[in-house]
């Protein structure tokens, strides 16, 4: 089955004012198409630029390393279900904390409300793990919970993320090194 | 076993001074690193970038998408062998035309007898297909025929571009396309 994963580069704090957006298409737990665009850090065009990068791909499902891209651009989940018609998972290796990221929207962002409108939108955090430990956390929209373990499961072949997120944060964050 | 695989990106004609160069790290079929670096267009450059590219990496062979990137900006394959001591095979899909090469850079560089002695130092070229029809072309350097026919079929699940250079090219295509 043919999957997604989205995730982005790095970016220096105050000084860089775009950071790189990569999506990959992985089938057969093969590699068969990369695609780059430049988002904004913290900005509102990460939903708008994941879309562009997925136009025209053929995919059954999507994998987000999280929702907040450079900084807190973030990518809501529930617009790519809804132009793409596509289960979308959200994966993380640590236990999302939305206190957390509802405290820092809300002292750094006028706008915090439209950011945190799309955290609210996630279900219930599950989390899963091959091992017994070093657990993937995960939300899902589309998808009941036990065919997202499955897809997880299936696409697990190298530590405990997915191979369209670890290849997308691989070729991310190797580009974001060598363009600094 | 780990094998690089090294492609570039298009340029335009008269237009890109620079073209991307991409190194990725194939181990078990998975992809394990990318690094990127530019190359000059027609420059004698790609030799010591592919260099700066590979330092680092743990690999035990190296797979080039032929001689030849960026137009004419030739990596010699026996300063790979010599710097990092592992075979080094050149692949192709089309069978490698070296009278047409050496016309071109007697054509268009001063400095032809540099890029041709490259050429010259490649082996014979052998040919492999799994299917009986469509052809990998390939010259190898430090392992002999039968080893490298072996490498070969190990590492091709798609197509007939082994999965190190298949997997580059996709990279440094699409990156390239974006940058457009």
């Amino acid at each position: 089955m043919p999957v997604i994963g989205i995730d982005d580069g790095g970016f220096e704090k105050g000084v860089d004012k775009t950071a790189i957006l990569v999506a990959v298409l992985i089938k057969d737990l093969s590699i068969h198409a990369v695609r780059f665009n430049q988002i904004q850090v913290d900005g509102l065009d990460a939903t708008e630029k994941a879309i562009q990068l997925l136009e025209g791909l053929n995919f059954e499902a999507i994998m987000l390393a999280g929702v907040s891209f450079a900084g807190f651009n973030i990518i809501d989940p529930t617009v790519l279900l809804n132009v793409f018609g596509k289960p979308t998972i959200i994966v993380s290796k640590r236990k999302p904390n939305n206190k957390a990221v509802k405290r820092a929207l809300f002292r750094h962002f006028k706008d915090w409300r439209i950011r945190w409108s799309v955290f609210e939108k996630l279900g219930e955090v599950h989390r899963f793990s091959i091992s017994g430990k070093n657990y993937l956390y995960f939300e899902v929209l589309g998808l009941d919970f036990k065919e997202a373990i499955e897809l997880i499961k299936s696409l697990t072949i190298i530590g405990r993320c997915p191979e369209p997120v670890r290849v997308a944060k691989l070729i991310a964050h190797d580009l974001y090194r060598r363009m600094k």
